[in-house]
């Protein structure tokens, strides 16, 4: 079968490999129906982080089941699933904590040292599930094609949004500033807005992201960064800032953003993938009384919350996929993401 | 009057100095009736921060109000108050989001450019107190002698203890670690027990403050530190760690302590100064989803509340005070503390 190996910076191909075998009573395999390119593949991609082998790489995937192991019981074959950007048993004392990243048996697509061996990335042709129970969610019908793009977000940037704002703690009535404008930052606002928020801020310097950020839900936009970014901000609110930021890059300059946008007393919350040597300034946090929470979020404990809202419509977070490729061209998707002329691209195998 | 005043490492002294008079019509004057040395009035003691000049130092008291400016309303002449480590208005944005220690129009006992010219610190026989509608919180009648030690805690510890555990975030039936056992991390005890967590662990090595911290509601003390005492803690908690981390403290290490010491999705609320070059590990936070959240905790806000618990005993902070001197005697108070001779030492003009 076909699927995508990074081999070192601006390298991306489409391999033929080997075909995924179950390797345990709870694995299944799964035929990829869309995968997508996620902002945190770009930092191998731009040489960033090092490609010190050639590996699997992907992360976001939905699919039709093609065969479980004799311990499945949650899905069976040709359902419609969504995997989260990992996968977890969903019963270790982690995942009953609601933090299946964290998960004592989970771990993630495209790593070497998996159970079973070897784990898939996923963007390829077909994928092996370990702990499928725990990690695949099947939708109650086969979904229209229209709705795979929503459906595909709920694997990562959905849910991530929707933990940056769950980990802020927004609140009804709230203000909120959201740093960022890739995809998850753009979720955030719909979260944000599902959450009741009634003021909500995209800081975004691009005039097509902007127009999605107020689809979602984003009451005002802010061009501004830096000094001049916080100034816009706290103008906005009794000069004193948002109750609540979603930090939504991982960068040094987008953390200290988010930290000054937000009030005394306020809460950052992040899911930005900190990225080199990002610190969080204890002093500022401690004298102002802002608290930062968030991580690598759990996405399948939202998947069920979450998935009626896109089914029905009510919110439409496959708006962020503004190229579609077949898998062919993979290397032209991580192009298109990494100069900026798509927002996020969905891939079709 | 005398007051205290500190000229540098290890050198207190108490010194003749002017009365302070009504500076404005929102002043009042109050003559303390107890004072008392905090842990982060060490730092300057130490030399660990330097003092560049003599200044006058102290931050908790509580007295009797002498005279009042035209505009006080909420407190007259003869009443007993409590004065939290600061002064604030309670009408600004800041106050009202709950946050009087960011007021917009407040400031810092002992500093040199307040409103109205120059603040006391508050280890001295009078008080001048700017805002004094905002800032003090005057007791339904005078209260016996034996309650004074409980309600000097409302100054600062009790209530301090009281924000680690509240921006933790600590629930009923929950499981909570302590990070420090000095006066603040013992008034955590008292506080993360008040919230209904049902497992509270004391991280303490000085069997005196051990006993203090089980008859606070401690049910756990754990000696060890670094690897072992992480290591401790988690053989406590499922292998995982604790709902929530109180850090009482403010060092690289308590810090670290703490992060390492909660589960992944569990929350440190910190109350410790961040002494030096404290940093928060945000790779470790990001990729287990603890959370930070604390800081300067607005003391002002939580009087209400425990007021009536310390006047009816069923909380008893005032325990954390084991010596008591006269005001003359405050270089032996800094010694005593600064030596672990006691936990925290109040005094008497």
């Amino acid at each position: 079968m076909l699927a995508t190996v990074i081999y070192g910076e601006r390298d991306i191909r489409l391999d033929d490999v080997a075909e995924p075998q179950l390797s345990s009573g709870g694995d299944a395999i799964v035929r990829v129906v869309a995968a997508c390119v996620c902002g945190s593949d770009l930092w191998p991609y731009r040489g960033v982080t090092e490609t010190k082998e050639p590996h699997r790489i992907g992360h976001e995937f939905v699919g039709i089941v093609e065969s479980i192991g004799d311990d499945v019981s949650t899905v069976k074959v040709g359902d419609f699933v969504i995997a989260p950007f990992y996968d977890c048993d969903n019963t270790c004392a982690n995942c009953k904590n609601g933090v299946s990243t964290s998960c004592l048996n989970g771990g993630w697509w495209g790593a070497n040292d998996r159970q079973g061996g070897f784990a898939d990335g996923a963007q390829g042709e077909k994928v092996r599930v370990p702990h499928a129970d725990g990690s695949l969610v099947a939708t109650p019908t086969l979904p229209d094609d229209a709705q795979i793009p929503g459906l595909l977000t709920l694997a990562d940037v959905m849910g991530t949004g929707h933990h940056a704002a769950v980990s802020a703690g927004v609140t009804p009535g709230s203000t909120v500033v959201v740093v960022g404008d890739g995809a998850v930052g753009l979720c955030a606002i719909i979260a944000a807005k599902r959450l009741g928020a009634s003021r909500i801020v995209a800081m975004s310097r691009h005039a097509d992201r902007q127009a999605v950020a107020r689809e979602f839900g984003a009451t005002d936009v802010i061009e501004l960064r830096g000094d001049e970014g916080v100034a816009a901000v706290k103008a906005l609110f009794d000069g004193i800032g948002a109750d609540f930021v979603l930090e939504c890059v991982g960068t040094q300059e987008s953390m200290d953003q988010a930290i000054r946008s937000a009030r005394p007393g306020g809460m950052v919350g992040y899911v930005g993938v900190p990225n080199g040597g990002a610190e969080l300034p204890i002093r500022t946090l401690f004298g102002n009384n802002v608290g930062v929470n968030g991580g690598v979020a759990s996405v399948r404990g939202y998947i069920e919350e979450l998935l009626p809202e896109v089914l029905s419509g009510a919110i439409n977070p496959g708006r962020v996929f503004d190229l579609q490729l077949p898998l062919a061209e993979v290397a032209e998707a991580y192009a298109a993401m990494d100069e900026r002329r798509a927002i996020k691209v969905l891939l079709r195998p």
